[in-house]
């Protein structure tokens, strides 16, 4: 048995859970709560970094961050499989991907600027300077969204992105993207893991 | 010709440059300086998150982000050269990038602490936070540093993310890690690219 340190809101967590079920190793890997906050939870010696998602092998090793969890459970799984294993269409999804985790931390710095910060200590420029990444990606992407039906680890990177931002910014994003909700509602629906890790917060 | 955007006193940015070197790439890559600050680079344009470094192909196609680049050069060298190719020697290399990008990553958030904002608005605690995180992961690397002479993509970001820390926190690390020096002092020995990119600031 496998066991993923995350948490329900993580969206690179729902990455690696919407990872495993699509292919098919849901039934393998347990889910364990980590706490990021807490210095004695035992994620910090699992991954220094003290970010989740962390998956632990059953001799103890620990395998992170999500990117890499994802290519181990592709290679488990056969390889090639939500990883492209020729090396241009592996290189598109794997920047799909990256720009889609950059969405995601982005509006994570926004979110922590208010959760780790006293409100005196809060700076409008950084959050409009990682807000701005979010609005650039976001139109880039709606411009020349995913193709339909396309599940691999960059649309899934984008639909975890998305659906951060649902869940902490109140879905603000889809008024002026037409095209991505429409991408994503096809997603969701070809994707049953999507609305499985939903997270009503 | 390839592009690479990139900035001299970027960790990750130097992880691609000494990459290529190793790979026998450098020839094929012209170097192009970017500035993340200047709304008017073209970077934004080439990677919507604004981030350095990218990879420019010659019908334009960008690349982003360093772990996606090296992997691609890696692939344009064959294969399997700086990335090991077999899933456990692969996994247990990307893992160590990852642990080595967040040490850089957190060294950062801390630099920009001081460079994006007022002094009213620093916060002692989330500074506090990011150090803990490359004091832990140093801990654990000093405990077990990477093989001698491994020069992978693993011990290529290790050496990368330490040669920040000498940049901007002037070496702090070193007296408290011994191990970690020795073996950066190895890597340097064995790959002249390690010099030939460090930035004096």
């Amino acid at each position: 048995m496998l066991t993923l340190r995350t948490s329900p809101a993580s969206p690179f967590g729902r990455k690696v859970r919407i990872a495993a079920a699509e292919l098919g190793l849901e039934g393998r890997i347990a889910i364990e709560r980590a706490d990021t906050g807490d210095p004695a939870d035992s994620l910090r010696r699992q991954n220094p970094l003290g970010k989740i998602p962390v998956l632990l092998l059953e001799d103890g090793q620990a395998i992170f961050d999500s990117r890499v969890i994802v290519e181990y459970l592709d290679g488990l799984a056969g390889g090639g499989r939500l990883i492209p294993a020729e090396l241009a269409p592996r290189i598109r999804a794997l920047t799909l991907q990256s720009l889609a985790d950059g969405v995601a931390d982005a509006a994570i710095l926004q979110v922590y600027e208010s959760r780790m910060r006293e409100s005196a200590e809060r700076s409008a420029k950084w959050v409009a300077y990682q807000a701005e990444k979010t609005t650039r990606a976001l139109t880039a992407l709606e411009a020349r969204p995913p193709a339909a039906r396309q599940v691999d680890v960059g649309a899934i990177a984008i639909a975890c992105a998305l659906g951060y931002l649902d869940l902490r910014f109140a879905g603000e994003w889809r008024s002026a993207h037409p095209k991505l909700v429409a991408w994503l509602d096809g997603f969701a629906a070809a994707v049953p893991a999507f609305a499985a890790t939903a997270f009503a917060g």
